[in-house]
């Protein structure tokens, strides 16, 4: 049915555990389901418009191993989008505009017939717009917010929260110890999976989510409450898109001995800094950072993320080019680009992840 | 709607990541939603019999911190049976009969209007048969195996499989070093889940399962076929259900000083004789046993719990008796015990189990 | 030799993996082989002025299991000296002054004969004053830094240290994938030993210590150097107590929706803006926190807690009061209160950590 | 004072957590310290035999990222002895004798003016053999076992207590929900000290040791004093290299499909069937087997190979040739070959190992 020898996969954007278990499963049913061979594009879109040098062959050994680790063996990129891109012309000007026809060409001259794209909303849309050049490409979802709509769940996502979980295990020792009320600050700029599946996981007492503008003093008065029935710290989980009802956090910041000003701290200082004065118990900040990123896998996202990889593949063989791989329930399927493209997925009052915090009656703020 | 008032909640048969969370999850929706009481059953049906002394009340104090447990704070116990039940009687006699009456009678003396069952099929059976006497029982799906039918999910899968993927990583890198085989056998004496999912988290080269017989020689094919393609060790993870193609593994054993002989090795030592024979690497097995019931539950498997626990009291509340929480995809729902009882899952050659590994080319045996 | 039959063991200060542990052998040591009573003093020394409500008897049943956990089942205190000590008299005035004969008279009170005092240098401060007036006390020196002088190393440490460098690893493959510089900062006010510690084991570029002011120039140079060899990303670890040459880190910062202006960001995020600029790779700080005083303790800490716990009561029996446990390379010993007070240890250039970062020529800003 | 320009460097005997750390730190020492070249000699002896295929030269970007790794990137074979070898001669036939010539021959081809030969017992026994005939040679002692002499700790040894005590954490769950005893087999043939180790931070109640044999009946009454107690459940930890007082545990195995009689089952197998009758709770065993030997070694294992590595290259350049690196306390110094080969070090009753134990009265079979 088609007449694809030769493919090319690539990733994009921030990083999220699993990327190398979608690449090696790619390479796997690649080579040996289908007798293919596999370009590696490094880099993401810049090794695309940078060509050759960027394309390494995949080999069976070459992705041995790799299931477990985190990171991409193939490197990533931010940001660079090659139909709206900065670059340095032949007479050492520096120019901006649409370089897609560059990429095009460099696939052309690799012989690669079709491109597996993995990355999130921004890496898909550059995927969407090289479809419509006509380039056989599929898309898998990558974002460990679990924010990308049309899929239930993507990889890295169940990494980022057991990170997540067992941090606040370990802190929660300590406040307890200590009488303390501890916030932790989870990742979620839009979204607050990441955060609403920690507190649950960890057993928090608050959860407070980019979805739901917060009331500081509900949060206050929660852990109160838990306070009167005898339990004397708490936790509270704080995505860091999270916004106080009626406006944003506002927070100042100057580092004078620094070139420029950086951001320092975030909702969740301000946010212990509020608690402290209103709850009645110590309250400390812990912001987990990039450490929610990276790292081996989790088993179940290894899983998801082989799937998803072999699946792609199978895509390409089946012609369904201009799609991306998206997981409903259990069951794999595809989806447009066309229709995924920038429809972000929230935390609805009406799914289970609310359902199940306001069940164990769990703070979220409002 | 309801007149419950006061519930039960017990856990019976193997261990099982996620009990306490299961605990917890009831415990806080039904003191903080519905403003119930809930009385802890310790040791399973056995506390159902013996009554008062096994009888706890459950505080929002005593659940607190156990989200993270592994084990069960109830206890349990197996194979006690109510309906066919062995006890002594006043005289000192040894008796076996149904003494399903003094249950039912111990939950009216406690005041408990409606049971909470969580255990495996042998568990939930006599939750079934209470249930025909007219208790007010809803079921809570247990098993680390997933194979139990009506629901996707179990909780408990996740964390063996976790556990086993984990103890998969330690070996491969001392099997790649030394060029050897190893051969993991994991749990699964009817059904092959934890198997093929941590064969392929572990990125094992083969996985044998009660579902598919194995042919020992297709298996050592596999192993030479990927010496020939440079990968110098390998990675087969067994089920301790697998059997070879027509017939069972035999296995004579006999320990002179102990009274009575007792399981000496198992599936996968055998099949690691085999595989040093007809491989031609150095072969060693590694038994993970007990390990995979135990410890922490995942962040998945206590979100997983807490929603079954939460959902099984609203079960209650709705009066939906005599059934079975049960997960299909995303989704809670729930089922007749009548009809999931005694109903085995399997993983099955259309399921995604399966495909998954076929399309990355590992060896099911066959 | 010894007339004390019954004995009392508190925690003071920070959290401490490990303090748990240290009971827990206190208690065993103390029941099973010298036939002692035992009893725990909550919340520190202001427990001991409390007195008898904060006082709780310990079983060999309240101990078991608690080796695993982090924390501390006596809850801790900081800051409460009862020498100047701030509490409401008969009239219900604040006061402030002398307040150990009350601490005196409940151990008096309790029977309490003799006292383990498990702290950092404030709780042992204390401990040294107590044991002036007469009290029998012997200190188990407590501190994640591993500052204290005296001991070669405190329980502790190892977890702090296992815990950054988790952390690190799970950092190193964004930071490789992303071609970036990652900064850590790690727990250590005074002295550097976690922020060296996981350096070296987390396989760091650098390492900034409060006992080696850093030159920001000198580390962006080592960046660029192993950018040159080809290694196209860096991690720096940071101690929090790490300044640069020629004077502090200056940080002004104002929340203004906060009532009281808190600590925003850290030295990490200082320098992750400057050496942004300087090296040349995209840079980002992640501040690890609370996490690293949390957390169940490695086997190491574990066995050293053990060790610490019943070589106290050992001391106690023989009469060896103002005496704190030390450890000297792989033996116990110990060394007098008075002596020990007051004396930090730093990381020494003629130490083996600063010796083995520079046999690996690891960056040590200088 | 050395005119070393080129050293070699190789891993024998098996797998040990640390050793990749090792070889990092000799290439990072060697190479940035003292500007010399390294090459890596794969498979230990099979490689020095076979030259040149087997020689590969390290530079730091081999070594990035090695740190974390368990095994061994040089690979290692057990039993390879030149001065006493199986080989293939020019007429294709076996021969067995002394080789070692052509292992010298090979180093002087290669221009390798030194050696250093990471091992146990018999890796290190050549490496005495080849500095007997002149050869430069640094050994570094490695064995999870812990029982080499003159050195009081090896890598490795960490990281095997470490997973044995997390899967007693895992197991202790389940013995107590179970009310079960557990066995627990761990490694260790000829010495004790992963399990007396691996029991104290598990907090076991034995630990078995080949250093003393056990009665049977003295374990099952610790069990039934701890029941009487009140603690309704048994860890028992017990080295595969545990006898029985007055003789070797008879266990005769026959498989009746498997062409060659295989090791079926072990020590704690038994001990788990007796202790079922002696002690009146329902009793398993679990083997953790190879998983202690595999796995990320422990930031401390990482620390300690790290120094290891490095003081070796250290050693070379400073001439202190035939030597073997040992860690005395905290301090790093070296000791004789000659004098540290065959010399096993075992736990000793008067060491701190048994004094921890007997201090908080854990049962060691006598």
């Amino acid at each position: 049915m088609s007449e694809i020898k030769r493919i090319g996969v690539m990733t994009g954007g921030g990083d999220c555990p699993g990327l190398n278990a979608v690449i090696r499963a790619v390479v796997k049913t690649a080579i040996l389901k289908y007798g293919l061979e596999v370009v590696g594009i490094k880099h993401g879109y810049r090794g695309l418009y940078l060509g050759e040098d960027e394309f390494v062959p995949l080999t069976l050994h070459d992705v041995s191993g790799i299931i477990s680790k985190g990171g991409t063996m193939l490197y990533s990129s931010n940001k660079d989008n090659l139909f709206d891109y900065s670059y340095i012309d032949e007479h050492g000007q520096e120019q901006r505009g649409d370089v897609s026809d560059v990429g095009v060409n460099n696939l052309k001259k690799a012989g690669i017939d079709a491109l597996i794209v993995i990355g999130g909303d921004g890496t898909l849309t550059s995927g969407r717009d090289f479809a419509r050049k006509g380039v056989k490409v599929i898309g898998v979802p990558k974002t460990i917010d679990n924010d990308l709509a049309s899929t239930d769940t993507t990889f890295g996502f169940d990494t980022a929260v057991a990170t997540a979980t067992e941090s606040i295990d370990k802190l929660r020792t300590t406040a307890e110890s200590h009488s303390r009320t501890i916030v932790v600050e989870v990742m979620g700029r839009y979204a607050g999976f990441i955060a609403i599946a920690s507190a649950i996981a960890g057993g928090a007492d608050a959860a407070l989510i980019p979805e739901i503008p917060y009331d500081i003093n509900k949060v206050a008065d929660a852990i109160k409450e838990n306070r009167a029935r005898g339990k004397n710290f708490a936790i509270v989980v704080v995505a860091e898109g999270a916004k106080p009802i009626g406006g944003d956090v506002v927070i100042s910041k100057v580092i004078d001995n620094s070139p420029d000003p950086i951001r320092l701290g975030g909702v969740g200082e301000v946010i212990a800094g509020q608690l402290e004065h209103l709850a009645g118990l110590e309250c400390r900040a812990t912001i987990l950072g990039h450490t929610q990123r990276g790292g081996s896998p989790t088993s179940n996202d290894r899983i998801l993320s082989t799937r998803y990889g072999s699946y792609a593949v199978k895509l390409l063989m089946e012609g369904k080019f201009g799609n991306m791989v998206v997981l409903d329930g259990t069951k794999l399927g595809y989806d447009s680009l066309e229709n995924v493209i920038g429809k972000n997925k929230a935390v609805e009052e009406s799914g289970y992840w609310i359902k199940t915090a306001r069940a164990i009656d769990m703070c979220l703020g409002d």
